[in-house]
């Protein structure tokens, strides 16, 4: 057994298994603090709560927690395993909101015959949270679930597969656009892989400018057009009116390159038939669709980024989902909405191009630069102002676009 | 507003809302301890889960948690508020199952139509946890959805109101008759109340030897015997063969009383009839079905027990749910078997007929005895020695009844 495999398992079993446990806020020593906490005390905020569910926010867990769920139909790269088997993903998932954002969450997994069975589960017990982060659900039904929990559910949910990669990922290729003096409105775009992840990132390209008519999408099949009768809804909204067939056909001469497909599906070849200056996300994990290093003796003049965190620009999810939940919870948004995702994706680029403090270089010692540019095109994880300037500007957008149930408080993350 | 209103409220409320929050048990400073708490060493719990499901009790949380799931339609004695009115009592029993017992225990509300809806909704989220305490759920939906669970679930699925209350109401009965001289095989027993709990407690006397025709129970339109045709399953089990009628006819010679009805409901006329040396467990909460201090005028020879802390031999359910659960996770019960309640009932009998330790009496202070006796019949909720003991007799009784899946560990709470 690898010795990073044993590490992994080790960190999950010792001292005692799991990552999270539960720990009380509230004194809970004596039997009056019993009498607060439960029976006959605990009466009271139930009256009010009773009276008014908002009260919910005042008396409970409920405004600072997040339920993380998932049916285990698309777990990592590794398929469909189950819910059970999700458990350490989602317990993951639970701890980085925890690490980076404070949230309380909570993972559920969830087991189902029918895709309605999920979002009826879902749904039913959705009040008990202050949002919900679905997550590892297989397209396309994951399309159809966050449709139908976002309709019905009372508190923001969010596919992280979906938005939070296509956050991160907008915000890295707009910034390593701007490196290569390429404008989003005039790039052309190819997007290898068809998934929930790609339809997501290209969606939210569209909505940070670029155009639809140059982007090509690509499944198994090659590239996704109009004269094609084998789509499904969400993969026929880019289905582009062109002759091109193959990757070679979508490459040449393309600005950019989103991988999330498989390992080494980007041939040099292929990158040598793309616009001066490009940019490769190859962000098949662990192994991309291109190695950055073959990629940049043939293309010097790429700009590479991967879901790796042993390369430059790693496009990684914790770089947007705590501090977007953080924000949506303390203004209670209702929804988390596309003013919200844009004002992330914006908040992340902006922050790339500031200094970064010595705090974050010491936590990423051997990294060369994090001065923007082709090799820090995303701000670091461990960045300590992801949190106020993401959080912030996804608050004030909730508040401007009026899902936010309560005002930005005071001097919020100043 | 009423000082201890107030500060239940303000208990709720500050420093932050709710009682409990989420704790991280590994280290997440690093990007190395990232690795392998989330991707992509995350991926080796989840390969081992997916080969075998009893390795989520080795890498994650889910041996420890309990799931503490309402629907709100029976909130203390408030009635059915809706499910998110009982967050806070479904906080605070999480709250208990900490503090007691050290079981991360997390609150989920379940919104539904129908009882199937909830059952659906629970049965699908199980697997995430190592048990599922019900709680607050109206009779008698209450019965078939605990069977339906438990005939659905891998995990333990055990509803407090009904069987915590005829644990903890046996344990106290047995002893207060064995202090009057009195057989439970040859007592008679007058229950006021013919719900969930009172049908479970009653069900409980039977399985520790009281005999069925000796028990008169009574619902608000009297005695229920074998020629009334407006009884559910449920109560028809307790049918008597009997001329009784009313209270009064019930309760002349009885040996025992338990109320769980309302306040007051017992006269001094009532208990006036009840053989020599009495047992009243007056229940109601917070007002019992008689006071004590007037039981006591009207008979001197009564053992009185109730369910408030402010009077000797209180009836509390934290006596017994977070052992239970403690001792049935321990050896991953499949389920709570009567065995184990039976255990847990002698367990708790046993533990009150045992000197006290000085912490004991240092938490109670302004108690008057605790030693075995007319106003100590069940052990006090600080007791350090009802984790051991419970636990582990409910664990030995899972093991020898065949539903543990482990074996009883080395010295086990020794």
């Amino acid at each position: 057994m690898s010795d990073f495999r044993q590490q992994a398992l080790d960190y999950h079993e010792l001292p005692v298994p799991g990552k999270m446990a539960v720990t009380l806020t509230k004194p809970a020593k004596t039997s009056h603090d019993l009498s607060l906490a439960y029976s006959p005390g605990v009466a009271e905020p139930v009256r009010e709560i009773a009276a008014d569910p908002e009260n919910a926010y005042r008396y409970t867990s409920k405004g600072n927690t997040v339920a993380v769920i998932s049916n285990g139909t698309a777990i990592l790269g590794l398929g469909n395993l189950g819910p059970l088997a999700s458990k350490p993903v989602m317990e993951g998932k639970a701890l980085l909101f925890k690490t980076f954002a404070d949230i309380d969450a909570t993972d559920i997994e969830v087991k189902h015959n029918t895709t309605e069975d999920f979002i009826n589960t879902v749904a039913a017990i959705a009040d008990t949270f202050g949002g919900i982060n679905l997550e590892d659900i297989k397209a396309p039904e994951c399309f159809e679930i966050e449709k139908a929990l976002i309709e019905r559910c009372r508190v923001p949910v969010f596919h992280d597969d979906q938005h939070g990669t296509a956050i991160v990922t907008a915000a890295g290729m707009i910034n390593a656009l701007e490196i290569q003096d390429k404008k989003i409105e005039d790039a052309t775009f190819v997007c290898l892989g068809a998934g929930a992840a790609a339809i997501a990132c290209m969606t939210m390209l569209v909505k940070c400018g670029a155009q639809r008519e140059h982007i090509y999408m690509l499944d198994r099949k090659g590239v996704i057009h109009t004269q094609r009768d084998d789509l499904n809804a969400y993969k026929a909204l880019f289905a582009n009116n062109t002759d091109k067939r193959t990757l070679q056909d979508a490459i040449k001469g393309a600005d950019a390159f989103l991988g999330l497909s498989g390992p080494n599906l980007l041939g040099e070849e292929d990158i040598k038939l793309m616009a001066e200056k490009p940019v490769v996300f190859a962000c098949s994990n662990p192994d991309p669709e291109i190695k950055p290093e073959l990629a940049q003796t043939v293309r010097p003049d790429v700009i590479m980024g991967t879901g790796r965190s042993d390369y430059p620009n790693q496009v990684n999810n914790v770089l947007c989902f705590p501090f977007l939940f953080r924000g949506a919870l303390d203004v209670r948004a209702t929804e988390i909405n596309d003013e919200m995702k844009v004002a992330a994706v914006h908040a992340l680029a902006e922050l790339a191009k500031e200094s970064v403090p010595q705090s974050v270089l010491d936590a990423y010692e051997g990294v060369d630069s994090m001065e923007f540019g082709s090799e820090y095109v995303l701000p670091k994880p461990m960045d300590p102002r992801l949190l106020p300037r993401v959080a912030k500007a996804v608050a004030e957008a909730a508040v401007k676009s009026g899902v936010a149930k309560i005002a930005l408080p005071e001097n919020y993350m100043a």
